[in-house]
């Protein structure tokens, strides 16, 4: 008699907001689970409302949330069901971000701005989440913003190794479209074998003065075939002018290849009008139909978010998934 | 020399966000302040971006939002504002939210769900509010999910003095619209002068099987006006359904009277139609041109917010607003 | 050799303040354990010495206390309880809280009060306890006063089942004793079978100035029981004044149903002389022999709370006891 | 117009609970101001119920408790107004405890034992309270257990300006009742003027085995005048043994020296038969009319709190109170 | 009489702990302060002790450390002072680190490391921190890594105005010495008036396999005065190959400029013998003689931290002093 | 399908800093573990960086460092070890800290000073720490000022066996170097068969004006073996003086017990001269080779430490180590 023993389980569910429903299915499929039964839906004053149909107490909790527009419901949308997950006695409750939404409000560009990035992870915290597991983030100072485990994935491998089989046997150039993302290209750059880089520099053009800004491409890309990195592409200004700028330097072909494609309006119309060969990204984001073009490349981040969560669940390592780099 | 010293100033700045300027101002010009000009729109993607145009260093912060849909939207909007006042140094952050958000998610009704009046409290405190300022809370017991001072001003004083102003001399009976209000109904009935009351009872009617669910009157209501209360009036149904049955059961003339005018969709329809002789709200939330009805008053809910936000800002006495009850 | 590994084990233990050591005997003995051994009394001052003679490393612990006066005692008596599993490695803590004390104090009722049920719960949280399991809140709204999960029990099903059994044949109304409970008597009317409900409405009575208060029912019970229910009975005043006027406006038989039975003084003393056939309570706090009377009835909340411990402990479903509705 | 400007003002607001009006009235006017008014009672079941009677908005709050029994109460009561000040909008709280209740636990004796001097520590910061004024902690230590400024005032100078004035023309030893305040000793010969000490040896005779415990004095006491020291007096046990112990030794008139006087039976009893001419106590405590003897002296801690209090209000040094040591 | 009113004063005091006192005393003139009087040593063993000699009391505290070696000696030094003015009531306390330290481990570069410049923000904020007043973060986003308010001064300022000074005549490319800084040159390039940029491209020479890594310029630099830019030299390593490479590609003249010059052996033997004409560095980090050498220009930060305290100080605008860019 | 089960493994791994490796080797052969491979090194300015070489994803990590100087240095290598485990998932984090630094500031003992123990105490919970596990504390308050368990061994056993052994059979008294120390003594004194007990009172000498202090022995030792006992031994001022006290006093011979050896300069050389028989310490501290002197005897606290380990891992009992009284 006296105390009362037993030996403790562990079990793993997955849940999904309604941002992203595709790739949170494709993630379950590769976990071999099904996605938690729930009643989520908005309120005619748009509030919303969660209930989870099955016992989550105890529960390895990890749920999935994309954040593309309205990025701002689904931010709250996501909080409100860790706070579910944590009055619900959910044991471990890990947010799955695959894009870190407000990533670039990460600092004070200027005085009297918020540090929304920070704002979030915080906000995250308090809502109940225990780790945040996410894929390239803007910069890899926000995982210093949570105060808790971040498992940071690489997409960008998944993007690396499909250049390599498509254009390995050519001349490459990696190219970043600003001067922030060098570095990034650097990596880039080894990991196709030890490329040379180059950078669009803006700039007022002093020979013409009243004339805004110029792109001056600062590295040499004559004849090379060009991959244009960048971690995200949002409405595709950026982008396409370097590409612009690429051609106008003689470039080869140009390739872009980025992790999340936000494309928010017309980076479509825009992209699909510039002098590019191919662009690929992965689908952190959902990208509807009418947001695809014809070269327009998709790849599955889902196998890799499944491997990570199943490394997380067991207590492996998801730092051997990246040789050790994540 | 040594030490150096001075005399401390204070000084109260206004903040508005996007969801309802217009009370902003009202509430700026009865103040006689002008709200702090910033910066503040949507990018692309749905991030909002803030930045004020003048320094918050040292301030005593007013940050005026009102939770109109996109709901969530204002909410995070608001959260920035306040985390950009607290990185810009602002001496105390007032959140002023006339209406509370998911202020009807205050518990959980079933097993699995969040408590998401209790988050958005928790939201507030880490983005940086110091205070909370609001009107009528679904239940005062929201209060408390805050930790820190809330101001709970009483937006039913408004009503209820115009209520006594056009109805005053005619036979009232005050009624709830459900059995959840019935104690509101008795705060009303003492401030219209001792009036008797009676709710709507919703029950499934033993007489007729398999029939749904039937509203009956409980308590007097025979040929007496009805000043039929709630605290918010969302997409109308149970109110017009009370206001149905008041009639049924011979009630004298109808009229509504609820500080929160949501009015969802088909709010404006459904009370258009209804037996009721006037409908009273106040500007709480933002009521635009397409949701009003002959019948609806509108009454201003900003002489009472500039009132107590200068008791505030002058640690005067908001309780003495509201003769010890706030 | 290198890392040393094992499997956990889990382990169940119950401890007992001292303010109803025969509820917590009651639950230990349909749990199978037996209360963990301990010294615990109180020094010449007052001041409370807790100490347990079992280890508690690594335990999920579960301690009950229960909140009759001296109130303030006991609710330092289970906070120090806490603090000593928290120092001495209990895995983790549930605070049994069969009636949760200063529920009534929920919120402000005028300007510069406390919300001592908020206090209470923050105390509790930094005593060291990680959860709570409780009975019939006063207000539901309590439960978000916690951050934590909080398993809300329904004691309220053991008595309705009761009152089924004894009184389902019967004409029933649902009474409830002031305007606040009017929710509760709705639910209760569900409970025993869609009846009629009632109120008592607290008016100061416009014919007769200078007199204080009257007691008006509000709804129809003539000639019927009424089941008279409240969450807790305190001095008993308020439910005794109920039961007369109901006689007066010619009510049958009246029961009352109550899941917390404070019973101050007089309450002993004025239900034994209301106009009551039985009054119905639970065990939730320590009934002694001189505070009862004939016709009361104490119905054991103990099944429950064991019934409750044993699918927190095995991470079961709570919810499932009481068909998804806590 | 635009912001709007003023210059802050502070004031100083005296609170007293319920535990020892006498001193927190004696304190108001030295400092010349009056206790603010306030409803205070307990309900039949116990719960405590505060609410001020005017504003306390953006006041500098003092909050005094005095802790005799029954100590838990008076615990919960000074918790309960700190939060009511707290939600009140009061600037800053100071909690006033001349008397650390749970002093004495102030750290593990043995396993599995809480350490509630920290315990009381966390409760006050968690109500609100911003800071701590007390007299004379059991251990300095304490100090530590709270987050923020504790502002240590030291009883003993009161008491020992005393000694000197009655006593100090003698032939004085100071002695420790037990081998725990020999330190304290040392403080007391100092500010005596550099007298001997001794203390009592709680020890097992080794001659005579089977006998319990034998009190040896340890160090020269003979034909001395004997001032008896120790922070506080509970039930007078270790003191009026160790009085009896040195007048076995040989000493001359022993004079007991305490700043608490907790006299919980059979304190009064002891002290009055014991070998002692003098026993003198500040009134930290309130000392009924009931516990007072002959030759029992309470000398005021009113001035000094009164003075602390002051020196806290306007920003200037506590510590020059004391010469540097506080 | 009742409560008791006054005005508040503010004083600024200047705190310096034991690693840059010269700079210290610089500030102090600046402000037209005194450094507050204090002891302040270290044990025999290491442990630091620190004492004020002044009342901290409501004080608006300033305290400056500059983190050279023994960088974590001086991080605990200054932990230390803002214990003692937390526990001594002071009113602020606002942390200056003119240098911010481990700004360099702001991000997990492979798996199973610290974030140890997120763990210093949460060190000072927990040993009482209010505010942080810096210098040229290594990345801007350490900013989010502290709960509160960050002061972020660009010291880049200060050397960008010499160099036009002395050299803004002249043909000058503005050099990056890496992929990481390529942005940081751009800002700088815009502030010289919109000269050209280029940077180090660090790789390994695919053309000669098992060497090392090559240090291939990108961007034009032939016969231009390059500008070689970082916000710190540490061993001097980077920089110097970055001018070597410079030098080999055909640059004119190298100046490098740094904000902080932290000089690690063998960065002074290096820079003397490297090909570059000026070394201009600030003061933020003590520079001792013997790490001087004879192209070595120090700057002097303390008039822009002065000003800096003094707008935080009077609730001025620190953004003001940048054009909004802080 | 649906949700994923498993069975939770535990596996305990033990860390090193940098500061007495030799001491957490013997630890590791106890436990039979090997350290885990880490890259741990200072760079050039100071800054420490550390990596783990294998997964800690949900382990239960001990990670030991011992605070000889620098002492600053190691205490932000464990707090850097503890971010990196918090960060890198492991489940559960003690520190392991023989000796707590800076123990000695575990109060203001003057006005305006810092509590630096409890400071530390803070910064490993910041960290990460959920536990902390250490040996003979200065005084035992300093658990309280840990937010979580301490658990606090008792090095004095080892020492005390030691003595008895080498000692036993003499005629022993035991001897607190200062009156602060008597209480230890007297446990000691207990320890070893209810010897009596003598202290050393620094005072100044009334008969000697103008002379600074005297060491007065209080109590008998005169032909006595004299157990000189402290919890630590810094620069060995205090204790050899007191060996000095006691041979005048014409005490037996004199043997120093003590379980931190710090023996900070010229700890060595003064007890290398003093009269006394023997030194016994253990090994919570690194004792270079330097700094031992012929009569000095170093036990080691490895045993201890592994069992308390084993304990702490398999949810075992440490109070049944040390007869319930740790």
């Amino acid at each position: 008699m006296s105390p009362k023993s037993g030996t403790p389980k562990k079990n793993l569910m997955l849940f999904s907001g309604r941002s992203h429903v595709e790739l949170a299915e494709e993630v379950a499929k590769h976990l071999n689970v099904t996605i938690t039964p729930q009643t989520l839906h908005s309120f005619a004053n748009g509030e919303i409302y969660v209930r989870f149909e099955e016992s989550v107490r105890g529960t390895d909790a990890f749920v999935l949330q994309s954040f593309s527009p309205p990025i701002n419901e689904w931010i709250m949308e996501q909080l409100i069901m860790v706070d579910a997950l944590k009055r619900g006695s959910a044991k471990r409750i890990t947010a799955i971000v695959p894009f870190y939404p407000y990533s670039r409000q990460d600092k004070k560009h200027k005085g009297r701005e918020p540090i929304s990035a920070r704002l979030v992870a915080d906000l995250f915290k308090t809502a109940g989440a225990d780790r945040i597991l996410t894929v390239d983030l803007h910069t890899a100072q926000i995982q210093g913003f949570f105060d808790g485990p971040v498992d940071h994935l690489h997409g960008q491998n998944v993007l690396a190794q499909y250049i390599l089989e498509h254009y390995g046997d050519q001349n490459i150039a990696v190219v970043s479209p600003d001067s922030g993302r060098v570095r990034l290209a650097e990596k880039w750059a080894q990991q196709l074998g030890d490329r040379p880089i180059a950078f669009i520099h803006k700039t007022r053009d002093p020979d013409k003065p009243n004339q805004a800004v110029a792109n001056r491409v600062v590295g040499d890309v004559k004849g090379r075939l060009c991959v244009l990195i960048d971690d995200m592409i949002d409405t595709g200004g950026t982008i396409t002018k370097a590409a612009d700028a690429l051609k106008e330097a003689g470039a080869g072909e140009v390739v872009i290849a980025s992790t999340h494609g936000i494309l928010s309006d017309p980076a479509t119309e825009r992209l699909a009008k510039a002098p590019v060969k191919e662009v690929v990204v992965t689908n952190t984001l959902p990208i509807p139909e009418e947001k695809r073009f014809p070269n327009l490349t998709v790849l599955s981040i889902a196998p890799l978010l499944a491997r990570a969560i199943q490394e997380v669940f067991e207590d492996g390592s998801v730092t051997s998934l990246f040789d050790g780099s994540a």
